[in-house]
């Protein structure tokens, strides 16, 4: 037995969700939502079920709920993709990642990621047979360095993954970087496979900047979303990527032999549900509020506020708290302070200079505040 | 842009069942059933949703349905497999198989599949950059043939996947079988990922014989099932896989970073329903009336039947009626005479001698009867 992934653990996520029910603590650690997604999402998925719409659906998604991406797409971002070539559902973006991956990066290649990143990047790398090239952001800021990527690309780098909103620094591209990479991959045929999961988690009235809303990047481009962080389901497992009609083709060639197709009853109910933009509009003020409130309960402990202008993630610093490593620093507040975070060196190929770590506010204000009661007393 | 797939088109179970709501044909193609799943099944999923359960599960799965899981096995085939690690719950068995081949099957290596087989297994071993070595079955029983077997096993050979009851063939594998099949494999290392997931659709009162009912076997096995086919429900795509701790601890390191886990609701819906076994014990004699009536409808047609030990699908020659190959006779039985079928050249490498077409029998009595009356003109 020869592992294919000799050093991969269990996830970040999985290991402090556990410790923190192990502990009781205050879970900020895996990003959920503590509180319900809307009852009329739960009644459209019963109706559907009740219906009978319990069989496969089409192999790359419910009609409707295609159709409603790319209506979506086209008024957010101007960019029109066609639902029927151009737009599939998947299980979840996670495994959208994976998909595109395998869908067009071959043994030998390298695919640029940005240092930090989610914990699945390099694993679907290394899983198609291809190298990760880590390309460190802006230490101190945590953006996107254009020179560095400049760089970093050769002739054997077949794609670049990005994330923006970027878990987990909070950080949110600006038209100027996408710009900037745009020019950057012109004289290249690198794929863009770009990550945007936060994207209606964007806030201080900032726009959040799709790989989809440049027409040139577009062409080029995955664009990979999720349901289940819009609409507070994490547990549904549904998301989408959008992408031009001959790079869609070789993703649903993979897609149709690794998941096949994706939930019927949640697609229905996701459709219908996303008919009315109020519902997922509103979302940026929504987590900005609870932005603001922890910032401001954070602000009068002795953790170091770094920036956040997007996802639902807040990042801190703990000098004057702590020498610990930032693993040993989750552990130690998970069962010694019964507050649940995530270290960030879980998201680098080595341990930052920086330590941080990150709190989820995805959760009630009561959360909020009994977790800041706890952190206050450090 | 160089596909990794290149032979791939859409799989065939798409473009019929497309075909044939175009044509308005009577879909005994593409395998899922034409009724509504138990409604209790559909309450607890819409319980569990409304419980607010609807926030990642554990990447492993809920654990009452992987306790669920494990008991069924254990009071079928007397095995007793650990529900904390050696069941994962998947979306679906397609996800179970891409999943088990690539965190087993390196670069350079063999895996033996028997020819015919389901669509996916060639893919996914492609996409794991190793080579699928196909074994036919016997070419007139559609048997497993263990010298063809034992002849192409070389110290390349990575893995073998199997099926039973198989799909598209309906035979069922014997206990002798399967007791030759782990003589083969005692001297060898070869790992055994068994597609089970018609495991409770066998008929005339024989065992399903699976690979967990066989100690030695057991111990190098992944075992793949399905919830959808069980219950009705082919469309929420939830799955499962059970295998001794150590495969395990591999097959989660790539489950958690292709789909991470697996829809929330319905896994707590399956769980509660899965608790009364007479919901899977009864499915065998469910689908053997079917299957009977089905086959003394035939009769009274120029199909010539084949036998159909178990699945729900239903092989027949039709030399007596067309010369076409099976794929033209599968498009035009759907668009001139109403009734979809699946050629079985769809799951050879290549085209096999005999011509042979499969109907899918999950369907309501009345749908049957009218593609019976159809199919009698002919
Ligand atoms: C898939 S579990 C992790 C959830 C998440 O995206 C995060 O916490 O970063
Ligand atoms: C995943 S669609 C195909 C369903 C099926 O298993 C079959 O028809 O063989």
């Amino acid at each position: 037995l020869t592992s294919r992934l000799p050093n991969v653990g269990t996830t970040i996520f999985t290991v402090m969700s556990a410790l923190a029910t192990q502990h009781q603590a205050v879970n900020l650690g895996q990003g959920f939502p503590d509180f319900d997604c809307d009852p009329s999402l739960v009644n459209a998925v019963t109706a559907a079920m009740r219906d009978g719409l319990n069989q496969y659906p089409p192999m790359t998604g419910v009609p409707l709920l295609r159709q409603r991406v790319a209506e979506k797409i086209a008024a957010l971002h101007a960019h029109r993709y066609d639902p029927e070539r151009e737009i599939t559902i998947t299980a979840g973006a996670t495994q959208a990642i994976l998909t595109a991956v395998l869908a067009f990066v071959h043994p030998g290649d390298d695919v640029i990621v940005l240092d930090p990143c989610y914990d699945s990047y390099v694993p679907a790398i290394e899983l198609a047979g291809a190298r990760a090239v880590r390309v460190p952001l802006h230490p101190l800021t945590l953006r996107p360095d254009m020179a560095a990527i400049a760089a970093a690309l050769t002739p054997r780098t077949r794609a670049l993954l990005i994330n923006t909103p970027h878990n987990p620094s909070g950080t949110v591209w600006t038209m100027a970087e996408r710009q900037a990479l745009a020019d950057l991959l012109r004289p290249t045929d690198v794929l863009l496979i770009s990550d945007e999961v936060y994207e209606h988690m964007v806030f201080d009235g900032q726009p959040h900047v799709s790989a989809s809303g440049h027409a040139e990047l577009a062409a080029r481009s995955l664009v990979i979303s999720s349901f289940g962080k819009t609409f507070h389901v994490t547990g549904w497992k549904v998301g989408y990527v959008a992408a031009p009609a001959a790079l869609m083709a070789e993703f649903r060639k993979v897609h149709q032999f690794n998941v096949f197709t994706v939930n019927t009853p949640m697609q229905q109910g996701l459709a219908r549900f996303l008919a009315e933009p109020a519902h997922y509009l509103g979302l940026a003020d929504f987590y900005q509020a609870k932005r603001d409130a922890f910032r401001a309960g954070l602000a009068a402990t002795r953790f170091e506020l770094l920036p956040c202008e997007g996802t639902y993630f807040q990042c801190v610093g703990y000098d004057a708290i702590s020498d610990l490593p930032d693993d040993a620093f989750c552990r130690w507040l998970t069962t010694e302070v019964g507050v649940a975070a995530i270290p960030l060196s879980a998201f680098y190929a080595q341990r930052p200079q920086r330590r941080i770590v990150r709190f989820c506010f995805a959760k009630q204000d009561a959360t909020l505040n009994r977790a800041l009661e706890r952190l206050a007393q450090l």
